[in-house]
């Protein structure tokens, strides 16, 4: 690398962030040191990690390390039918918001939940989506964390989460103050979307995140396993970013790939991919 | 069987179809002969199976049985760039035009096409999707044919058909008369959209053609097979046959299932659990 390519590569560096799912063989203190190493300066934090070493000293290794949170992945799953369902949903929530909070994050990545086992009631899970972030908002207002609704792809419907376009995430959204409850905008789900440019355009100030991974085909056997590395797929990434950037949007581009091959290369590698790829496929440098 | 239960049931399987692809094993004469043996009147043709017999001989062999023909799939694959692939599809789709009329079906279904190969631009490929229909409008309506248009789930985006929701496929039926370009209601393809009440209503009057399938969890490795019979997933048929009942669709309810596990069994046994199925799933009796 030149003195001349040096500065500008670290510009471009800013806005990178590492999600930690994208190097699962990793602990959370692995990953603060491989961002490091890589000239990263933020990473989205995932909680069973987080639990493993700790809220407390997982934040001061991070802001030890020089690094900022993204986001923490993940609240949600609210979908449970009855009382007791849903109260555990609701305490284990309260629990991911204050560790939001603890690491310095505004945040909270909301993976709703797929149908109850054995329910075919997709509105009725719809409803109580809507019901738990009711309770919810006001809470994470306290803590200065945003709910940030994440929309999943039609392929996670069923199992995963039922709200299923931004458009939908942002009806849902909109009841609450802009602070309180946000999107996330995840190429992966939300490619597809023959809506996407109005519903990105609609989210300006309630953007909370920016994720980015492929849709690749043939799609992998494991479908909850099957995002790409940016630019092995069909994704047009620098038209979606184009898009949050028009609506606002400043902050972090996180990378998230659940994928069983790249989880089985040296994490270092991926990063080093993953650098080159975010520069000339998401940035079009 | 009681007497009194004959009437009602076979009553209840006048609009029950079989779609070709769900006994996948069977020739078009071994599929018209196992409709018949299982009391059907209806049979949904592919054309690779009516190729092989010939279209005149197919369509002797159809009505000679008693059955109609509730489609014929398909047409479509409109996203090639260029005019050499745009013209191969063009005449590929008129061929598929006249076979509707001669085997005496108005509905042909259309699978428009997924990105070309390398190809990352998705409203470009919407765009071919829609220029191909205007040209092959007038000429399906010359045959008395509908060009309808099948909005497949996000799944299948990137590699079939880059209609992914019947909004968007509505959007494109309107720009022509009802009778010349209409839509297919795929309980596989619309059951997770949060706006299909909506779009189902606004289709009055544009549904070609109802098709059933599941969608099950664990999705089966290979996507394209990943189809389940009712009963085994999560969709809620009696809720869609209510929304395009309302909708004023009195057409056929065509069974189509694309599956490993069901295509290893015995077809008549195939057709055996679908009836039974349809009237607990679909009809809900």
């Amino acid at each position: 690398m030149t003195a001349a390519q040096g500065p500008a590569v670290r510009a471009d560096l800013r806005r990178l962030s590492l999600n930690q799912k994208t190097t699962s063989s990793w602990s959370l203190a692995e990953a603060v040191d491989g961002c490091v190493r890589a000239g990263l300066e933020s990473i989205g934090v995932w909680r069973e990690p987080l639990a493993d070493l700790g809220v407390e000293k997982a934040s001061a290794l991070i802001s030890d390390a020089g690094l900022r949170v993204s986001s923490l992945c993940r609240g949600g799953f609210l979908t449970g039918e009855g009382p007791t369902a849903q109260g555990a949903a609701f305490e284990e929530n309260v629990r991911a918001i204050e560790e939001a909070a603890a690491l310095g994050t505004d945040c909270l990545v909301m993976v709703v939940g797929g149908l109850p086992e054995g329910s075919r009631d997709l509105p009725g899970a719809r409803g109580r989506v809507a019901e738990g972030i009711a309770r919810l908002a006001p809470i994470a207002a306290d803590h200065g964390v945003r709910l940030a609704l994440e929309p999943m792809h039609p392929i996670f419907t069923a199992d995963r989460g039922v709200l299923a376009t931004l458009g939908e995430a942002l009806d849902l959204a909109e009841q609450f103050p802009p602070e309180q409850v946000a999107v996330v905008v995840d190429t992966f789900h939300v490619w597809w979307d023959p809506q996407v440019e109005e519903q990105i355009e609609r989210a300006a100030g309630r953007i909370a995140s920016f994720q980015v991974c492929d849709w690749i085909t043939p799609l992998p056997a494991d479908s909850l396993l099957s995002r790409g590395m940016m630019g092995d797929g069909h994704i047009d990434f620098t038209r979606l970013l184009g898009l949050v950037t028009a609506a606002g949007y400043t902050g972090d581009i996180e990378v998230e790939i659940f994928n069983a091959e790249v989880w089985a290369q040296d994490p270092d590698e991926v990063l080093a991919t993953m650098k080159e790829r975010y520069h000339r496929c998401v940035l079009g440098l």
